[in-house]
């Protein structure tokens, strides 16, 4: 485990040197909890102004980061409290949830690439006594792998392109359709929900092959 | 989906009529939801006697049933209600239950095959004011295939053996070190957890099938 930790550690750090040449093919999974991102409009809504909230940290890819304060989804058949609010602030709203989520809230998002909204799902968002309706935004993410451009190049992979990655672990599982997502702004990990992460008895420190 | 279900209903018959013929290679996928099997002893300690407790339903392997009271699991972190009795009555109390029901409850319990339960966690078990407190027994039950001599033969597998099973679906997963279990008493049908089926998509009459 901490030997695990510390190839975790280096390279973290590795990859924040510039210039740094890939030299393995596995590639970090980390598991995104249920989130929202939301738009300026209901970042309004639910808190005033987004100068209430402060950034509580960062996450791993550069530009993104994580609020101080958390929402309440509350569905037709439930709530999931203490839900996080990713930043910056995007466009349209979006809250992404897992299939174990929406069973909970009762509805049914569909599975979707993150940015595409249509046919989503709605849901009530709330803040304190502050409400937002929203008719759609709700998906099930599909799980993807964020690169740059020489990530690609070293995996023979291109955005928007869809791979098979195996997970190692004591419950080794092989996820098909798994999304090449690739830009400059980039840090390679891939992303599975906690369903996913369950079913492959995920572990900090875990890491997926590309199989062909 | 009509038609996934017509094709459902011909198999279970189909399986139910003497001397049939395995004909298709697609193996019926059955989620298990968490449940408990009781001992003799903690039957008793919880409901009195084994005859307060009528069947609710017969299950998809000949001899084995859910009864209709259900019980209360209670770890240091949560508790999950509405827990699932099945029988009949065993040497050993099992409980079986998800990553995602253990992260509920805050217990770590080990992957295990059923049956083995060295070094399992304990948990809490309550029916009404009654209670049962188990050192061991709680599992994350390994995914495993029931089938008859005749099915192991199509699939030429043989009992003890782990494969691959790749289950289609939406969101199309490939599960590794699927344990096969091959008895006379068996009916054909894989048995996943309710992580693993999220991870899947899970939808009732999907099938999943052996890939080597």
């Amino acid at each position: 485990m901490q030997e695990e930790l510390i190839k975790q550690i280096v390279e973290k750090v590795m990859q924040n040197i510039e210039g740094y040449q890939q030299t393995s093919t596995e590639i970090p999974v980390e598991v995104s909890a249920r989130h929202v991102h939301l738009s300026k409009e209901h970042m309004t809504a639910l808190f005033g102004d987004e100068a209430q909230l402060a950034i509580l940290k960062e996450l791993s890819q550069p530009g993104q980061f994580q609020y101080d304060k958390r929402i309440t989804l509350m569905g037709p058949k439930g709530s999931i409290s203490n839900v996080a609010i990713l930043g910056p602030v995007r466009k349209d709203t979006q809250v992404e949830i897992s299939y174990t989520d929406a069973r909970t809230l009762g509805i049914s998002p569909p599975l979707r690439e993150s940015g595409n909204l249509e046919d989503t799902e709605g849901v009530m968002i709330v803040a304190g006594r502050r409400v937002v309706n929203i008719d759609k935004g709700v998906m099930i993410a599909k799980r993807h792998i964020h690169m740059t451009p020489e990530n690609a190049k070293v995996f023979g992979v291109e955005d928007g392109q869809q791979v098979k990655v195996r997970i190692k672990s004591q419950r080794p599982v092989v996820l098909e359709d798994v999304l090449i997502r690739v830009s400059e702004k980039y840090r390679l990990s891939m992303h599975i929900d906690h369903d996913e992460g369950n079913a492959a008895a995920y572990q900090p420190g875990m890491t997926g092959e590309i199989i062909k």
